[in-house]
């Protein structure tokens, strides 16, 4: 790491005027670094290891577009760290919005996806067509009634069947036996059909708990773990995904729509779960559809999914996985809008289909093959 | 566990009728849960297995209150897994405020505090009257530097002295040489004045980094660790806490601020810093002062402060430790505000002082020590 190298981070900060928009950009930049007064920062330090703004111009009314350059030493090279240096302190300020992150200066910090998009189509066997995801649950289902909801899925065809993020450890249907009884449905409905869908389970748990089970998953020959960073911790992926052999992580975004709901603070949606996850290492990415029962507007997915997929990023692609309020009757124009580099969650509504799981599982997936 | 057991969940929920809001109050119950819709959820698991509203009554202009009672099973008996059940999907939602938990039912899952109020106290062995503490910082200095100023503010007599949270492992001041080095000013402080005071170092890193420093911090003899839930995962205080000969965890608000700061949505400051940080087992909470450069009004800070030390949970009680904007001239005025069972955080204000830091403190301390 050169000594005195720096990082941009974009910010949209809200103020009455030039004037007072300067001095909220000049207080961040220091709030995040020195965090003390700026006379008594050491003269020798003052320089090297403060914030700089860089950029504070006028973008709309009472907005100000704020580029502020970090020493990049003062990350120590920690995720943890360069993420309290980005949105810490300021994150409990009103009228601060995260907007864009250079992460070209980043990469001995952040990952990226170690498999990708290209690593997941390898693994599956599948290109030019979008991939489905369907949910295993709910929670109270034993671990064998879960299994059994798990081969009629598979014998339907679907590409991937995942744990729902709040099937855990519950004495229901306890993880270890969950994933063995799931992994053997998905081999018997292998050896009738011809085709193995890959099962995820969802290995978010209490500290240690989570890399216990991502050994067992791994072991028994899950193709990959759903996890959830917002509970389990920023660099949770990082740490999992250091040997090539590693499973493809999915992330979940429960627990963490707080930093993104909001107009005038918190990140922006692509970037939270656009930039930032695919920078944590998440190879495929959970996100609340359009049109479902969450907020998320057109425009916002679209651009969560650009950032997933953005090729001048220094990282791996990655998958968006929109889910919510999906359908086989309204999948095929999801398709057209989002292309073939999309995982499409269908949940609730498979369930409800009159001839039962598998027959339900067929029509959607025969949808997901038909994608020109 | 009692396989029916149910713990309550209150919510402030907006809607524009009283229909409108049971309606919205059932899915956010149905979506915690099962997450499906409701008719295809299996008959069995409909009443064991769902959320039950209990109340749904206006509480103001096109808001409700809300009651749901979630089933303790579904928990698993894990923090991440029930903080996803109180606070996940919905966190995507617009509207809902989480405002209120049912701690009596969740003590298997979250401990509080191990040490509490009189716990540090008793290991201070300071009774009767508000603590000291200060931010040793800025970032740049190395550990030499930061240990002089260490022993400088050790001299003027401050109980506490710990890392500012920008401190991880930086080459400026590596994690293991900091916290000798201040040790040892900490010591040579002691022997001069015969009063040690307790030295707590920020142990937040990523992943397994974290567990790495708290153990050198307890082998060097640290009073207690510094930590940030949000960077590091909500369940990782419990992880360190769970012998007798755990050391004291001061929790800082960094990254967090995106679940307080909205008056619709996310936690109510008091819930998330008083209620639920003291559940995780925070011993001390770091929040934003009112009046200084963050936006809590008094009246949230005193409902912070009610909720860490309030008498009635089943956790030991956690001391408040407000910070920004503190000052020897204005502490008079916040002892007298908030009471004894307070950690006062003064930072920058020490650095300005003109005949230095020893000078400051001493002053600042003996302000603390006329508390009557």
């Amino acid at each position: 790491m050169e000594s005195w190298q720096r990082f941009s981070v974009h910010y949209l900060i809200q103020a009455r005027s030039g004037a007072e928009a300067d001095e909220r950009a000049v207080n961040l930049s220091i709030e995040q670094t020195a965090e003390m007064p700026y006379e008594v920062i050491p003269d020798a330090l003052k320089d090297r290891f403060t914030g700089h703004v860089s950029i504070c111009k006028e973008a709309g009314k009472n907005l100000y577009e704020v580029v502020v350059s970090y020493p990049l030493a003062s990350t120590g090279n920690e995720m943890t760290q360069c993420l309290n240096m980005l949105f810490g302190n300021i994150s409990l300020q009103p009228g601060i919005q995260i907007t864009g992150i250079e992460w070209h200066s980043l990469t001995d910090i952040f990952p990226g996806p170690r498999h990708g998009i290209a690593g997941i189509r390898d693994k599956l066997n599948i290109y030019n067509r979008p991939i489905s995801c369907t949910a295993l649950k709910p929670v109270g289902l034993s671990s064998s009634e879960l299994a059994d909801r798990c081969y009629r899925m598979a014998k339907g065809g679907l590409d991937i069947i995942k744990d729902d993020h709040s099937l855990s450890n519950q004495p229901s249907a306890p993880f270890s036996e969950r994933v063995e009884a799931c992994m053997d449905a998905i081999e018997r409905a292998a050896d009738e059909t011809g085709k193995r869908s890959a099962y995820i389970p969802n290995i978010s748990g209490d500290s240690f708990e989570t890399w216990r089970r991502y050994e067992i998953a791994q072991k028994l020959g899950a193709f990959g773990v759903l996890l959830s960073p917002q509970l389990v911790g920023m660099s949770t992926i990082k740490s999992l995904s250091d040997t090539d052999d590693s499973l493809p992580v999915m992330a979940h975004p429960t627990f963490s729509g707080s930093f993104v709901m909001h107009d005038s603070h918190g990140f922006t949606p692509e970037l939270y779960y656009g930039a930032l996850w695919r920078a944590l290492g998440a190879d495929s990415v959970i996100y609340p559809n359009a049109g479902g029962r969450f907020s998320f507007t057109d425009k916002e997915c679209e651009r969560i999914n650009r950032a997933l997929r953005y090729e001048a990023s220094p990282f791996k692609e990655a998958f968006p996985a929109p889910g919510g309020g999906i359908q086989t009757q309204t999948i095929g124009e999801w398709m057209d809008r989002y292309g073939a580099d999309t995982i499409f969650l269908i949940g609730g509504s498979l369930y409800q289909h009159k001839d039962g799981l598998e027959t339900a599982a067929r029509e959607f997936q025969q949808v997901m093959e038909s994608y020109e």
